[in-house]
Formats: structure tokens, C-alpha cells, sequence
């Protein structure tokens, strides 16, 4: 069996996480866990460095993949930004010591109060999807007495080729202003007296394994940042938004950040703005991965079944967008069997894979679910009354908990006051 | 506009829960939030005990459904049972008072720990799901030093016609034992001597709108007691799970508890066993909703969107199972158009309807999400570092917060401690 990755490697048959065998953590903390590799994200951090280190970029982790107060506290210490989506992931990015001029907000959702903090924190930009957006900013930025930065998402109306729930620069979805409106959204947005305009935002989707629609969709941009030039505004940001995709499966090659540089560079380039780039998925993705005990296994007819001790609460990926996820056991076998690998939760869509050859596991026996760093415990829930999983952060041959997992008395914290 | 329901009903253009304004809730409570009648819980309870009053039955709740501890505390003070999934639910029902001998516990992926702390409570019964799960509780209660009470989950292998992520009776899913070899179970659960053999129980689905399928089901279960009974296998309880279906759609009309009894009473007194029923979405679906504010509306090209304050986090289902909910003005509005109402999350699935014909809200006014009872806030996440909505029970003309809101600092504290 082939290592999935550098930061999962097989040593003696037994599955490590850098220098820690995940069996050691399992039997220390229990089971479900979330480990991540810091080596990991700091080198995939590094490699994103690099690849734009020739030109002015200011590299904004997307908080959504995950929001662990670790992770971001990582972030920090490696002195990169942060792209927010909502006032919790802005409580969380500043708890973790993210200074505001490296924060980035976007969604097109945002209510007043999470706008009206954001403006009190000086972030650096606003990422405006809406007229009505605009002028509720400048309304709130001229009640605190402030200037509220903002750069305009537009909608380039690119086919990221994705999952149909991750692509978001199609012109029929919620996301940003079409592409051809947004001319006038930054007329608009020049007239109103506590804004100042500082960027263009584009963003077409999520997991995008083929760089091609970044061309298409940052030269559409560029043509805008030039438009706008004509007209007198000149803007100092050039966000690309994120979404490069990671290797879920063993075959998966997603591409390197710096293909991504050598598509984007030459064009933002010529526009003179500087660069930001929003790496979620691509920087944690990898790095973790969710690890189970198996409960039982059972046949019926000709299926066979492996129920693990987690569930669709704990990994949304697989019931909700179908996703693939490699998973490797933590002790291998010799034998292999063909299984499908569910969690205990009371739905049909709780499986982490369905007719999956797999090494023959037993009761007791550990499996990890790989590539499980991003869009994992941050999708996570309670359903089923399921105390969330702890969270692991491995360095070497150490490892924290980075999140305890939860009691039910942690749980019911919000409900005993409750009369009827 | 025809109301939805008798608890959910407009008077004067404001739309109402009992007596109480939902706009007089969101100006107090503040907006995302959950609201149930109590009137309807009950009422639906009642209508349960009605159809069932002539036969010795015992009507357990479906914790997943909805596990509120104010929800808990109604279900126990109207002296019904409850039917758990997880060691979590547990805690919860007995922290609602609910007695261990109204308590029945299924599940394919019960842990070490849940089912000792279900063996140690005492409780009615497990529905037990594999020939290994038997040998387990069996060894937790021989440690224990008690008897643990056991029905077997058979797998009937008839089709809800619902959908396939909750279609949970048929033979390639991962529930229950297949019911040609349950035989075989019992027989050998017979032969372990910390078990005592009480029952037997199914439960082909959710959601189901077509009740043949019970017959289909309760008929095939019943010859099954016939044969334990000719091997001198003798049960006290047929429990014939949930799964009636709820009105989502104004036209929809859910089967009542009363074609239920008529259809399943006949079968299940040849037998002469107590008949155990489980409902759980038909009993809280209808009685809730999730009321939200529009924070902006936008136009692109051919669209229009409004832009709610909650999103799939609070609400999975449309995102999840592409799901139907009935979305009603909180103040009506002479006019009308047609849009897709959306979340603030950050993914294109983040939508609770499409296309949709719909008074023509504006920024500030406030919606309501119909038939959110059930699978609502049971299944909600902190997705994008959203802190969960308020939950509020109203009785009448008295409304009470029986989950306060999520605040940012409630968020953390699990990673409160991690190190990197």
C-alpha cells in the first residue's frame, strides 16, 4: 500500500501521522478525532509563498475549510491573512491574533451587526456583493465615523467544472455582480462618501482540479480593472478568490500553486494592482484526516458492512455532495474485503464509502478518512445528539488536543433554562 | 393565502403562531429562530393516543427528530415513551425526566459506553441491529451484572417509496438484521443468558406518504412472531417504528395516525403482542418553524434573490435532500414575485427555495420556513462559524426561549486550551 501522502505515512504497517502513530492518539484521546499534520499546512502555507513570492501578494486563508482557533493561530504565526464570511469567523481570526489589515470579508449575506464589527475592526476589505450591500456599508461606516475599504465581488460567469453546490462565479448563482453590471456598482460605490474603493473580487467555485477557467475569469476581471481606470477609479487589489482542489483520491493530481501563479501573474500584472489569493480547501485539506474505531461489522446477503464509531454528523462531505474520501487503515491486514463503511447515525446517507475494497477490518480496529482537513469539523453538527469530535494537532513527534470533544453536558448548555 | 395549518395562521395580514405575532418573537428574540406550538405538539400526541386507544400501545417519540429538552419535557409530562439512537439522546431524555421503561434505543453503531450507560439506566429495550451487537450487550450486561432487554431489528425489505437517504427497510441498507436470518438471531440471542428477549422491531423509512408499505411490513414481521412462537421464542412488543410523512407542500396530505392504527392494529393483535410506535418528524414536523429576516435582495440578469439571515446550517434539508419547505411572509404584501430565497453561506446549495412564487419581501422583513420542526435545529451546524439559532415554544398567548442563541464565546471554549 502506497502512502496517501508525506504527512501519512506507513511505518511496520501502522499508520503515522508525521512521527505520531494515529494508534497512540486514538488510544490517548478516543475516537472520532480530527488530527492534522502542522507540518502539512505549513509547507502546503510555504509552497503558496513561493510560488507568488515575485510578486505582491497577500496570501488570505479561507476560515470556512476550517476554523479551529489552532489552525488559525498557525495562520498568524506564519504571517498570512485571512478570508472571513461571517462575524464568528472574524471573532475567531482576532482571537487568533489576525491583525484586521490582513482580513478579507466576503458573503452575500452579511446583517448589520456582523458588518457594523467588521467596520469597527478596520478590516482591510469588505467584499461587497450587492448595491444594497454598499449602501448599507456606507450607512454603517458613517454612523461609527469610520471609512469602510471595499472591492466589489463580480461574477465572471466562468464554469469552474465542480461540484454544481461549489461553483459560485455561474451567472445564475447568488454569488457577486454580474460581470457587465459591475461598472455601474463601482460609479455607485464611488458616491458614497464613507466607502473607499480598494479592490475587485472574483471567486468561481471550489475543488477545481483544471486552472483554465482562473485564466478566463481573471482576464474578464482585468478588462473591468482597465474600464475603471478609464473612469478615473483605480483600485490597489486584485483578489482572485481561491479554489484550487486537493487529491481526494490516490489518482487525484490537483494542480500546484504555482501554476497557479504562472496563469494568474502575467495578467494581474499588467493591471499593477496587487494580488490576493484565498487558499482554503488547498491549504488544510490534506493536512487532516478524521479517525474512527469500528463499532461492529455485519453482513446482510451479499453486502458487507463496516459501521465506524463516526458519522455524517462528524463528515458531511459524502451524504451531502456524494464526495469521495481515501480511507486507510490505521493497522493493516492482509486481508481485503469489500465493504461499505457507514457511521451509526439513522440515515441511509450515512456512509463514508459505499463498495469500497478495503483491508479486512474488525471491531476495534481504527481507519482514518483522509483529506478530511477542510470542510470536515467545520461542517460538523450535533445531530443525533453526537458530541462533536476532538481535534489534534500533530508536530513531529507531539501532539494537542486542539479541540476537546464535547460532553452532553456541554451540549445542553444553551437549553436549561428553557420552561414549558 | 390559505394558512398552513391550524397553529400557524394569519390575522390581519401577520402571521401568527398560536397567539402570538412571529414579528412580536423576532423583535424580542432577534432573528434566526426556531418557533413551535405547543398546542400542535400536543394535539398531535393526542391524536396518536386517539387512534391507538384500543390497543395496548406505547407511543415513543423519535429523539433525532427533534431533541430539545423543552420539547423532552412535553413529551414526558403527556406520559408517552421516547426511542433513542445515541448515548447523547439518552442523557437527554432522562435529563427531560422521561422513565428508562419508556425508553427503546436503536441504532447500527452503538459504543461501548452508550450501550453501558443504557444497560446501567435499565432501560425498555434496545433494538438490537447485528448478530455481533447482541454479543456485546450481552458481555456489558454480564459485567453489569444485569439483564438487558432486547428486541431485534429486522430488515423487511419493502420499499417506503420515500427518499432514498432516508428509505431505511430495505435489504441492501445498513440497518437491522435481514429478516431470513433473524431467525437465526434469536435463536442465538436465546442462547446468551445476560439478554432477555423482549421484542422485535422495524422501521422501513421517513417521510412516508403511502401507508401499503406498513401492511406490507407489519405482515411479514407478524409471520415472523408466528415462527419464534412455534420455536418457543415468546414477545412482549411489536414495534413498528415511525415514519408517517408531514404536509411540506400546501397540496400534501400526510396520512393520519388513525389510517396508521387501522391498517397495523388488525395484523399486530393476532400476534397478541403490545404494539410499540415511534413518530417523530409527524409528530413535531408540522408544529415548527424557522423564522428569518431578509438582510438584502438583489436582481442579476433574469434573477431575484432574497437574502435571509439563517442558511443551510440552520436548515439542511433543501441543501440536503433537496427538500421542499413552504416559505410564508411573516407581514403579507399586495405584491408578488418570484425568487430564489438563499443563505448567507458561502456555497451555491445554500438555498431553501428556487424559483419560487413569493410575497415580495424587502431588507428588514421577516419570513418563515414551514414544517421545520422536525430535522431542523436537530441537524444544524456551525458552518461558517454561525453560533445556532434561538429555539422558542409558544403556548397560546405566552412565548418562552427554550434554546437561547449561540454567542461567539460559547463557540470557542472547546478550543479554548489547544497549544500549537
Amino acid at each position: 500500500m502506497e502512502n496517501f501522502n508525506e504527512y501519512f505515512r506507513y511505518k511496520d504497517g501502522k499508520l503515522y501521522c508525521e512521527e505520531v502513530p494515529l494508534e497512540k492518539i486514538a488510544e490517548k484521546v478516543g475516537t472520532p478525532f480530527y488530527v492534522y499534520s502542522k507540518t502539512a499546512i505549513e509547507d502546503k502555507i510555504n509552497q503558496y509563498k513561493e510560488a507568488f513570492k515575485d510578486y505582491p501578494t497577500l496570501i488570505c486563508y479561507a476560515v470556512k475549510a476550517n476554523s479551529n482557533l489552532s489552525i488559525l493561530k498557525i495562520i498568524e504565526k506564519n504571517d498570512i491573512g485571512v478570508d472571513i464570511v461571517s462575524g464568528g469567523e472574524l471573532f475567531k481570526a482576532r482571537e487568533a491574533g489576525i491583525p484586521p489589515n490582513k482580513i478579507v470579508y466576503a458573503g452575500v449575506g452579511k446583517t448589520d451587526f456582523e458588518l457594523s464589527y467588521a467596520v469597527r475592526e478596520e478590516i482591510l476589505a469588505f467584499n461587497v456583493e450587492s448595491f444594497q450591500e454598499l449602501e448599507v456599508i456606507d450607512k454603517i461606516a458613517k454612523d461609527r465615523k469610520k471609512k469602510a475599504r471595499i472591492s466589489i465581488r463580480v461574477n465572471p460567469d466562468v464554469n469552474p467544472k465542480t461540484h454544481p453546490y461549489i461553483s459560485t462565479g455561474l451567472r445564475a448563482s447568488k454569488f457577486g455582480i454580474d460581470i457587465n453590471e459591475a461598472l455601474d456598482a463601482y460609479r455607485y460605490a464611488s458616491k458614497l462618501e464613507n466607502l473607499e474603493i480598494v479592490g475587485v473580487h472574483c471567486h468561481i467555485g471550489s475543488q477545481i482540479m483544471d486552472i483554465s477557467p482562473y485564466k478566463e475569469a481573471v482576464e474578464k476581471v482585468a478588462e473591468l480593472v482597465f474600464d475603471l481606470k478609464k473612469e478615473g477609479i483605480e483600485l490597489q487589489y486584485f483578489d482572485i478568490g481561491g479554489g484550487l482542489g486537493i487529491k481526494y483520491k490516490p489518482e487525484d493530481k490537483p494542480p500546484h500553486p504555482k501554476e497557479l501563479a504562472d496563469i494568474v501573474i502575467p495578467i494581474v500584472k499588467q493591471t499593477g494592482l496587487k494580488l490576493i489569493i484565498e487558499p482554503g480547501r488547498s491549504l488544510i485539506g490534506e493536512a487532516g484526516a478524521l479517525v474512527s474505531q469500528v463499532i461492529f461489522t455485519k453482513n446482510k446477503k451479499d453486502k458487507h458492512f463496516i459501521i465506524v464509531d463516526s458519522g455524517m454528523n462528524d463528515l458531511l462531505r459524502p451524504a451531502m455532495y456524494n464526495a469521495y474520501h481515501h480511507i486507510l487503515p490505521v493497522n493493516k491486514k492482509d486481508k481485503k474485503v469489500v465493504a461499505d463503511i457507514v457511521g451509526p447515525i439513522c440515515e441511509t446517507g450515512d456512509f463514508f464509502a459505499l463498495d469500497r475494497e478495503i483491508d479486512d477490518l474488525q471491531r476495534g480496529d481504527y481507519l482514518a478518512v483522509m483529506s478530511a482537513g477542510a470542510y470536515g469539523s467545520s461542517m460538523s453538527s450535533n445531530y443525533n445528539v453526537r458530541p462533536r469530535a476532538a481535534e489534534v494537532l500533530v508536530e513531529k513527534d507531539k501532539f494537542n488536543i486542539i479541540r476537546e470533544r464535547e460532553d452532553y453536558n456541554y451540549l445542553i448548555i444553551p437549553e436549561e433554562k428553557g420552561e414549558i
